[in-house]
């Protein structure tokens, strides 16, 4: 075994029983039958206390490069072929081996989604995948594996983000996230609301500077061998004159941190450098920072950042915010300018996503081609009828409001045409809820799928990270403050139009008499 | 940016502070001073409503193997250089990158841990690094990223192993776990109590069959098709006949899957084969275990498994059982021979660590030597002095009681000869509670921390999963009932002997008195 097995990463990365169905389809000629998946999740994050409104999707771009390269190659045939059933049997026919290393690959599948950093919504698409059913199917799970956590964590760190006002997080999450899926989840962060990683490889591969201070073992060093918590800062400062930020808490934050800190930096000043600020990473973080911001402000420091750090998610800061503005005041200090010279270290809880950690997505099979031009809706019967999604050639749309805000995302048939100007009836995707949205409240509609993978390539434009960073905050612009509202939010609306509601029955008691 | 860029599993995969850190002790002539951190955690996984009164090491063999490879090579030496501080400066200087061209690998290194599968308790050093205090730090992130996740699930699993009566538990979690980090939480939970994973590369790499069964999609897509429930199962048994575990609640359970699964049983036996199981995924699994036995009984299948999956934990399955135990004879079943049939398919709840999704370990600096031949301690001063790690040469003891049970985990100086026969001081950790062991409670006194990484290579004889598993088995039957409570355990001790209590005490003085 190892720690870096090239196998891990490869196309065997999927579960067992998609294999043996695969086979099953090869068997029984249907493994190069047109299938349609739909992925979706049915309900946001739900963090106990709290629960988010809205989702931001991320992993896509990971995703589709690792579907350019995966397929079953020289040594994952060997694996397969290795495989023998408890009585000895080959697990794998050699035909059906044969049929892998021609047909083993991703070239076959179409994906369309919601493109990498936007606002999406449950029970919703958030991407819609059609290919041979044998591909199609081994595809599930690292489908879902690459989506699923990237999403939950995109989601996580822009409620951060929103907690913080747009102040600066920083992503400190590796020492405790889930070993080498912190890549993932840092990516994901990063493209959800942090604006830099202490995680220097993930740095470089985001093209990004990597963000840190230093820890209390460099203090705690130079304090064993006599030098004192002075001598520690005053060495840092020496050796990185333009990037100096003093973690204040080894000894004593108020008392001694800060105040030689302050000494450290009017002995920069004095040598031409500017001190960036002080890191804060135990007790109350809102008083500590006021206080600090004091002693600051008195020796003339008063643009100096104040990292704050230690356990913070979206209601910690949040919680800061609030108390910050509520007591600066009485300490003489402008509250809103305080923070702004705020930042936030964001690690354990985001990477993590404390209180929720897995995103529900699933990868349903919607519908297999009946080989007469049309596709043949395929149910699970047991399931709530209300919950089936819709099969066939649809879209994904989303209506804004008078205002520019979204009021829908709605589900149509692929050739219907929506149109500003015209009443639209909306129905519930689960029950009998209808409601009409007369011309008047709608100013826009906008489709939501795009082509992203065709032809065994990314066809998605290969986004830089700030263009999936504009996708996010130009979609929250343009979200309802109740959708955002970090606590309680009010539910966003996802729709079927008449057609698709009515098709939707037609398919579904179609299938329930047979 | 790539999915797979190799930079990202290599030794740059730690944080920006650590490397900020040593080029300052690289600077001082301090970064090749011996200095010792300790890796521990505080507190037991709390899952809100429930904590456990015991961890399952996990992680260190990926660790060590990676830490036999990490080295600072020419790539991640050319990263470096070209890293400019804001004002276009360089942030790494050239003495510095070369001093790490040269030493920039682990070979410096000692780690003593406690070897791999093992019960671990909070407080107690699970690992002991000595090394060159620059490469000891940058060790730090990656160390804590490749211990504290798989630790948590290993843990997590054992619980489930534990409520599931140590009956056959598989690992389903990939398509819900965070991303690539599913391998090392997959490889934890197959070490701390599951029997087998879903994935098929991890499970390549672990040595072990893959399993699986099939997805309802199977079932629906030749609904489809207008074969029926029963012409997929007939399908899937006549490809995998000696392995076929029927999914049976594609459409209704009792009317439909188990009735289907049973004709197919029969012309599989029909035709010389034996039938392995079924599957139920959904609604009151304990209920439909008992009637889904009772309707196999009655058609010969009484050796038939019913494997069990659908958002399982601990507590899920806890349930489970006790309700079978109570609710089967009632139907006329044996209970007791019901559960021996179970499986439980275990996948979100396990790979996230539902509850608590993180463990709080931490790798604290105790002390640096002080070219004199001692170790100078290292104390973070705002922290609570009976937090501190004891410094200097120690090692960790289990005592056995005269049950053979282990009664605490103690923390004595190197030097220290504790004699089973004799009368043991301990003392808690934190405050002042002490009490006395007499001889006739000590029948076993047994070392724990082993030297597993020296000279650059892994000492630990790289175990088979095996050996780990039977080293969770052996501690499990040696550790009090009290602890192993799924529920509100008894807590463990982890204690001090009067010479590190005393040591510790004129220790802490002395620095805090600096």
């Amino acid at each position: 075994m190892s720690h870096s097995d090239p196998v891990l990463e490869g196309i065997l990365g999927t579960d067992q029983y998609q294999l043996a169905m695969a086979q099953l389809y090869w068997k029984e000629s249907l493994g190069e039958r047109a299938a349609q998946f739909d992925y979706f999740f049915r309900d946001y994050p739900d963090y106990g206390t709290h629960k988010a409104g809205y989702c931001i999707t991320a992993g896509l771009g990971w995703l589709l490069e690792w579907m350019e390269v995966a397929r079953f190659g020289k040594p994952e045939i060997e694996l397969l072929d290795a495989q023998r059933t408890p009585e000895g049997q080959r697990r794998f026919d050699k035909g059906f081996l044969s049929w892998l290393s021609e047909n083993g690959d991703f070239s076959g599948i179409e994906v369309r989604a919601v493109p990498e950093g936007r606002v999406v919504h449950a029970d919703a698409p958030v991407a819609v995948i059609r290919g041979p059913l044998a591909m199609a199917q081994i595809l599930e799970t690292p489908f879902l594996n690459r989506l699923n956590y990237p999403t939950l964590i995109a989601t996580k760190a822009s409620r951060v983000k929103e907690a913080a006002r747009d102040g600066m997080v920083l992503e400190f999450g590796m020492r405790r996230g889930p070993a080498s899926g912190v890549g993932a989840g840092g990516r994901a962060a990063l493209i959800g609301g942090c604006d830099f990683t202490s995680n220097v490889a993930l740095s470089e591969v985001m093209s990004l500077d990597p963000k840190g201070t230093h820890a209390h073992s460099m203090v705690q060093v130079f304090m064993a061998l006599g030098e004192g918590e002075l001598g520690a800062f005053r060495k840092f400062a020496r050796l990185y004159p333009d990037e100096t930020i003093l973690l204040v808490d080894t000894i004593d934050t108020l008392d001694s941190g800060v105040p030689n800190a302050i000494t450290v930096f009017e002995e920069l000043r004095d040598s031409g450098h500017e001190p960036v600020g002080i890191r804060l990473d135990s007790g109350d973080l809102a008083y500590l920072a006021i206080q600090s911001a004091l002693l600051l402000d008195e020796a003339g420091f008063e643009e100096t950042s104040i990292v704050l750090s230690s356990d913070l998610d979206e209601l910690a800061i949040w919680q800061i915010v609030s108390q910050i503005e509520a007591e600066a005041p009485r300490y003489g200090i402008d509250g809103g300018k305080l923070l702004e010279r705020l930042a936030y270290g964001v690690g354990t809880r985001l990477i993590t996503s404390e209180g929720d950690p897995s995103l529900g997505g699933v990868y349903k099979l919607v519908a297999v081609d009946d080989l007469v031009g049309d596709w043949e809706p395929a149910i699970k019967i047991s399931e709530d009828p209300a919950k089936i999604p819709a099969p066939g050639e649809k879209k994904l749309l989303r209506l804004y409001d008078h205002r520019g805000l979204a009021t829908a995302d709605v589900i149509a048939l692929e050739d219907e045409d929506l149109r500003v100007g015209e009443t639209i009836e909306l129905h519930h995707p689960r029950g009998d809820l209808s409601r009409s949205l007369p011309p008047s409240r709608v100013s826009e509609i906008e489709e939501l799928l795009e082509v992203v993978f065709q032809d065994g390539k990314r066809a998605d434009g290969r986004p830089e990270l700030e263009t999936m960073r504009e996708r996010r905050r130009r979609d929250l612009e343009r979200l309802d403050p109740g959708v955002r509202r970090l606590v309680n939010p009010h539910i966003y609306h996802v729709s079927f139009t008449t057609a698709v509601k009515e098709l939707r029955h037609h398919l579904i008691s179609e299938a329930t008499e047979e």
